[in-house]
């Protein structure tokens, strides 16, 4: 793990400067990119500040006049080309992205897929979109900014401190698609200026709106700062999805390990757990993501490894016991780790890990699980395995959660609304209702009219 | 003005306590609600506190696993019986209304249907929501609360300090229709206590949802207070309307007194100003509001009064012109007064007033009045007169508000979305668009189904 | 069954004439309306013919003039008031029902509430409407016209030959709810005239939509009618609904009786045909359905027992085996009967009864049943019990029907739309879709704005 | 105009046979089809019979099986892929229609390009429906089937006698865009043959829909065919739209020639037709359709040239007055022709014209002109010029068509619902609505949840 890894990527696409304006921008100072896997450094970005990020609202607010004014014909286009630019560069964006947050190459690829979808989505929403509209400038911290565009706003984009070069290739294929400048802008910048820059973000009046990915901590900040103004928000905070498997499930389906919760019923908990373990020895192969064998790979920065080895250590001194893995391995790695008689109370099962870590709680009846399940102040999406018609309709309908995966353990698609519920997050993404989000309902009373 | 009013209004409708858990319920004090056109006492009413808040919402989220589970046509029954209740005691209501917040009866009249015609739309709109919901307890601080409960939601409300009154006897007449104890609550309490009170709601986990109309600056805080529990929220905060006349309007039909913030344009000005002031003098009748040929009644209270005055004065202080009025009367009147000469920068243009101001800004150019009128930081509604059809399609298009009267000065109509942009508030009430307030969209993705 | 029973309703609800503009009118001749149960005449009707059907259109079309133009509120408004009428007068509208077509009161109570229901949901459906409509008079079979009337069209309603007396009542209720003359036009007329005065109705160019509910034969020759002005139509045509039990079924559930073509899995066939013959001891009483303890009413006409009897006889002849029942008994009863060992080749799984006949054939795959059940050329419903997810999905999509009932054995409900496929008809009643079948839309480009 | 044109066409787009389950099929006999400007063969196209057409619909039924289970996605992604392929070829494909049809290039260019935005925005419309669907097989006789595609449904066309070259072109570019086998069919055939497979197709049990653009009188006949087996119709049949140019118009941007009843206000008659008569002379240039200077290509064929001559010699005979034109050409040529003075008795005022006739009637009150343009008993589109706003808004309510274009004399666009009332047919094309067409809306009660 050691040997450093070549990016591979075109020229054209590693872009290290903030993007306002439709031009590249040096600030005066940089900040390093790292590979999660090996702690090499991959680039050093331009460190945008308060004063670039006030260009870039600037800009957007400048070319929101005439973007607006576009028909939603013309921007359905522009967007639907940048769409076949990035399905074209897809293999060099997955590189992108692989080398900054150590995802495998095969999850960064599909990344890029759904991501990408939210475009070609959006390119077609943009024309149903009937009646009067009032949007206005907004700013996003998601990759993909579909529903923004097509609305008709013009955005900022802050991007995580550890992944802004993604961001910045998707900067440059907006060029080459025809985006016209000051419509999509990147301001890049380190983790000390990123409290600065996400206050001005937050409170610039001529910011309409603001759309964030992250964690429930920081939402909550970013909610303050937009109560000033009065600002639209957008939030998709933490989730700690919770995995319930019942007794009625089929085993030999309900393996997926895309959760942090496991709640497993105590009359199929044995073959659960056996079943879980073993297939966790045979797919997950711990390795850099650019290696095509590997199917685990780092996790952010190792400040993350240090929060799921501490999980670990909480939970055995609790009475865990240690079914797979448990240790932590060199810089940002962490062994795949399966834990049983877990408990409620225990530290993984309260706060959220983004790590290889499975803890397995076994309970007796629906009720007790679903008590555990909602006990969570946050709730995006959860999953449940059973057989039972009744159950599934019960269960379903008492998950306090946003989106609900029954006998699935992939919920995302362009087509579903993505949010949650609870302190989970505001609004919802995607589907034919994410553009609402963007959109002001104008109510005309045409009156007069029967002189 | 001196003499006393009888309130002449049922004793069972005449509440004076706090209204939680279907049971009236006293406080350790009380405090005074006033006539504002006398300033005597009506009444003096429970002034409850935290400790009542909390129980508030306690029952709220209690009675909230029952409400969601009785059937949406259920709930559609008693939500219509609560309005039928209601339009039979109109009168009653609207006396209350009257005797404490000063308007005429037959405005008072007007405001109690408008408001029951939410519960009517909104016991229809329950049997029309699709799909699955999980709602959850709502603080509401408007008189109706149709959407919240059509929903399935339970509330909590919080009535403004002057006018407790109209919404006990609300509550009143909920038990009478039926309304299980704890889905409709209210906690009336006087200014002092006010912020603990609104903090409370806002913060308590228990609550899912903050609606509220009021000032901008209340508004706020009240996000603020919110963003720690990632609460969704409601706004109707203030307005300023702008109401604009071209040379192309119908002079004899533009000349509706409901704006603060008049744009009149050169060609038309004068005779605008001469029909203007002779409807005041006509069909404005200063008095108290239950004499039957008052049209014009107090202000909320004397502070809103001086307000007024001091606007007057540094009008005219600039350069402002006096047509009409211009005097403050005794207690919370005012006489109804029209400036001419007035411009952008002083101050009855910049701060709303809630008072019959009424100045008058003489313009040039279209573009010229749409700067105007878009300048401020809120966006309610706005008005105006043209005949011109390109015109009234780019005006509308152009005016930076959620709701457009053209040749029209009154807009409210359940069927339309009411609403403001920018900093009059989040969200929209009444229409189909209402109850999705009060609604949560859950995706369930239903796999295994190939097996 | 030979006594005579006394209809026991008001005399203002017993109306016996034509109703066409408002006013009660008598035809040159009458026919009787006959108690299926007795074979005793009920009343005297006046034979209306074409003469009477050209007036009534006439009527409607000048009364459409003045109707489309009340505004949808005031639609709303009388459609309320005639529905809490017949809510009002139930109890007699049933008994009208029960006498002339013969099913138990509570059966009758069911059919005035469900249909009373469309007046409620289509006079809030009115206010809903969003957009231009261009609504023209119709001419509507069917007993209850909400969607119609609240789209702001008119109508000439003409009653099946042996039942119009419930039809003559609604008119005079309407009469009281306020429903302006012309507006709701009810034509009764003997078998003999029908054909006439449908074909005029069909052909006529001031009538610009057909509705009918009936047989699929005469629904094709009314198409036929209407194709030479090419008007809008709506059929609720032939249904034959099949009803499978799945060996995952619970037998304790499916024994429901609301079909003529059963199909049962082997595994689960003997079970239910105990359970099923079991419960029809126990639950089907054969009597005048105005004895409270009947369940069971007579068939329409004693041609329909014939029809069934001849249904038994052939199916026994092929090998049928009959379980229960089998005989036809005085007049128009027919014993409720139960065949087992039936074949879909025997008339009864091929031509559609209306009494109370029950065959059964086993089937041992699900490819089988399905192959089965959508050998019919009609769509209407279909039903099946299952407890396997995988199989309700499959089944739910495959069956070529336009309503399934899974597991449920009633499906009728307001909310949710009405209609077949393939040749059960066209068009959809109810819900939120049903009012589409009574408007156009109507497309205005307005140009010339840039101007 | 007798020289020979060269087609010029890529010989692969130049296909003669009809296309059934992904062959090219010979017929036994050809027919010929004409250059309407020269009548010059130019080519011999297969006539297909009841018998290839019967094959066809077996193809269509079969490949049905596999098309509907198809993704969304899926279909969306051929659809796609055969627009971009008509976009690339759009130039050979209005070759092929200038030369059967006779219209100018331009005019042939911009028919493919809105026909191929039917393929655009159904292959996105496809991913929006939501819920179940159950789709059939249809019939489409319209160059375009987006709609029936996107929405699972399999087709077969038959193209306008005089105009089958283009439909086989698309059929050659489905083949390239991977459309299975059996999805899209079509069986060109003569005048003579239309009749019987006409027929066939409205009769066959297995085609489930019939949509249908072209007269109303066959309309009729075709509607009369399918209420045999009750199928689903939309029609697009005559329009005959009324083009009213009221006093309060700007003459300046009325003059445009795409109606053949026009109604002139008095007051502004005489400007009008001056502007007019000025207009056709500067604009109007007979021709060959591939000449780049044409404006005005030849009819159809000589019989409707032959019906156009007609129509001014009966105008002229009572009374009406030749401002421009008014003699027939060689072959299928008509020099455009404008009359003034006419009343409308006249048969051009009754019958619709598919040639350069433009009646000019001079009417008085907006009441008259109203009378005149509902006389007719079919209205698909309406226009008027006025800019007074009451005007626009009572005329635009009261105008007895499905479509108003107000200032405004191009009204198609893909996102606007395309069709009429009365008897200009039955159902949408384009727009959201469009796609309900081909869908049929399936209810499914899922039951015994609460066990």
């Amino acid at each position: 793990l050691q040997r450093r890894y070549s990016l591979g990527v075109s020229a054209q696409l590693l872009r290290t400067e903030g993007f306002i304006d439709g031009r590249w921008v040096s600030a005066a100072s940089t900040f390093p990119v790292l590979d999660p896997a090996t702690g090499h450094e991959i680039a050093k970005v331009s460190d945008c500040g308060i004063k670039e990020a006030q260009e870039a609202v600037n800009a957007a607010y400048c070319a929101f006049q005439q973007w607006k004014n576009h028909t939603a014909k013309e921007r359905s286009f522009l967007l639907r080309k940048w769409y076949d630019l990035i399905i074209q560069h897809r293999e060099d964006l997955a590189k992108l992205i692989t080398a900054e947050c150590g995802k495998p190459m095969r999850e960064s690829i599909g990344e890029i897929t759904y991501s990408a979808s939210f475009l070609e989505w959006f390119s077609e929403e943009a024309r149903r979109v009937y009646g009067d509209i009032v949007p206005s400038p907004a700013k996003d911290r998601k990759i993909l900014v579909g529903a923004a565009l097509a609305a008709g706003c013009t955005v900022v984009v802050k991007p995580a401190e550890d992944t802004p070069l993604s961001a910045l290739a998707l900067a440059e294929l907006s060029v080459q698609a025809g985006i016209p400048p000051g419509v999509f802008n990147v301001v890049p910048c380190s983790r000390e200026k990123t409290p600065a820059v996400g206050e001005l973000l937050c409170t610039d009046p001529l910011v309409a709106k603001i759309s964030f990915t992250g964690s429930t901590a920081t939402g909550k900040i970013l909610l303050r700062h937009a109560a000033g103004t009065v600002k639209k928000v957008s939030m998709e905070l933490g989730g700690h999805a919770p995995f319930i498997v019942f007794d009625t499930a089929d085993v030999d389906k309900a393996t997926c390990v895309c959760s942090n919760r496991f709640l497993v019923q105590s009359g199929i908990h044995d073959a659960f757990m056996e079943k879980l373990a073993k297939a966790m020895d045979e797919q997950l192969k711990v390795g850099h993501g650019s290696e095509p064998s590997t199917t685990q790979g780092p996790l952010i920065n190792s400040r993350a490894a240090e929060k799921v080895e501490m999980q670990v250590q909480d939970a055995v001194a609790h009475g865990a016991v240690v079914v797979r893995g448990g240790k932590r391995l060199q810089g940002s790695f962490m062994e795949p780790t399966l834990l049983s008689s877990v408990t409620p109370d225990m530290i993984c099962m309260r706060e959220e890990t983004f790590g290889p870590l499975v803890p397995v709680v076994k309970f007796n009846t629906e009720q007790e699980a679903l008590a555990i399940a909602n006990a969570s102040p946050v709730g995006l999406a959860g999953y449940f395995y059973s057989r039972d018609l009744s159950q599934i309709w019960r269960v379903a309908e008492q998950m306090e959660v946003g989106m609900v995966g029954v006998n699935e353990g992939l919920l995302s698609s362009i087509e579903a609304p993505f949010g949650g519920v609870k302190q989970s997050g505001l609004g919802r993404e995607g589907s034919k209702y994410g553009i609402d989000e963007y959109l002001e309902i104008k109510y005309v009373c045409l009156g007069g009219l029967s002189a």
